[in-house]
């Protein structure tokens, strides 16, 4: 039987990095599309509880089923594994993001927090993230490594409970240097909100910031970003940091 | 100068919870408080950036300052310190939460990831929790776990980039017996959505969910929990699986 492989983003169901995502995946088997309606950038691991969600069929064509839904990321991949796969998706994939989610943006990612939620559900998960924000980037760059993670993942699979967080960075397909595996930077976004004052006088604050990684290491996938390779980084669901729990049990014995 | 402490959550400002941290906070230093307006539960790490927040001042007394806004634990984090904090805050914490956010409710959790962001930002931070869903539930039994672990927090510091996430049973506080320092158990939520059909025919999906976490390791949040004792987990902002970059590079080389 073909791989199923179900499809997800955070830009919203018209996106075209989702489109990209689609074309390549249906090299390798039969794909499920469930993206959100709207656009839901920066939503994280958030999931939907004060209102039921409606679905949408987009699509159904040879081997494609298109649908979107008003809900989050996360709302995407587990209404879709429950009710519109035909059988337990093979892996997930998520994106291809419009715009970064290298370092700590891993954070609040929608597309992201997809693949997160399906590695916690036990499934393969790979997101995929351009260094390009743009509505029109050109997606053609990353093709051959998308191919060859798909494919990669699909024949010897994840370690155990492990997903992946790759990013591409914006050059032409000529100057991109290869794959290296990473860990994320540490970073910080400063300068968040911009504060504003309406007509009427009152104020109002818009998110804004400014993304500060200085000097990451070669190790790290800031690093490899900035030196012309794709950042592959693998992920778990777990924020435990474990070599703290021996300081902290001395503090509270 | 008095500690500056300040004070989120995701249950929303009128919270019985947020109340009763802010009066053990008290004990200790002065407070700032800034809410997310409405309940925004299971909004993760989200931010808002299609729109400009609002700010509400509600209380101004001695000591403490108490502030809403229309968005997200994550976004009240940030614009605290940057608008409302008189100074960098001492220490950030968030809930007390009406409800468990141990294990892999960390991910979905709106008061975990302002603890979250404001590690990011290079604070120490305590997320509380109380094992107990109701509006009214009684946080007495609660106080005296949250007061020592704040203590300890200002008094010795929290291992760099390491913040908590505290999880308190939902017993009576004789019956409570003691701080235990875990990692996050494996589990996760199954049939996630029930499916329902409107009056006018057409379906529906509401967000429902059973957890599961069978056997809990000893060393886990989920054991201490069942087994009476207050978990504690030292978590970071790095999802990075440090052990399975090895194995990924040879499947690159």
């Amino acid at each position: 039987m073909k791989p199923l492989i179900l499809i997800t983003n955070d830009d919203g169901v018209t996106a075209k990095g989702l489109r990209a995502l689609d074309e390549v995946a249906m090299e390798f088997g039969d794909v499920v599309v469930m993206a959100p309606e709207y656009n839901a950038s920066g939503l994280s691991h958030s999931i939907t509880s004060s209102r039921p969600l409606r679905v949408r069929e987009v699509k159904q064509a040879e081997g494609l089923s298109v649908y979107c839904c008003d809900g989050t990321p996360v709302d995407c991949v587990k209404l879709a594994v429950e009710y519109f796969c035909p059988r337990r998706p093979d892996v997930v994939l998520s994106g291809i993001n419009h715009g970064s989610n290298s370092s700590i943006n891993v954070l609040y990612s929608g597309t992201m927090g997809a693949v997160i939620e399906a590695t916690a559900l036990g499934m393969d998960a790979i997101g995929f993230s351009l260094l390009h924000h743009s509505p029109d980037a050109d997606f053609t760059p990353c093709l051959p490594f998308v191919r060859q993670i798909i494919g990669n993942t699909l024949e010897r699979g994840l370690p155990q409970g492990v997903s992946l967080n790759v990013n591409i960075p914006r050059l032409p397909a000529s100057e991109i240097k290869g794959i290296r595996i990473c860990h994320e930077a540490r970073a910080q976004w400063n300068d968040s909100f911009e504060k504003r004052v309406d007509p009427q006088g009152r104020p109002y604050w818009w998110l804004t910031g400014k993304f500060v990684c200085d000097n990451p290491p070669e190790t790290s996938d800031e690093w490899a970003l900035r030196n012309g390779y794709v950042s592959v980084v693998p992920i778990h669901p777990d924020f435990t940091h474990y070599s703290a729990i021996e300081e902290l049990e001395d503090q509270y014995r």
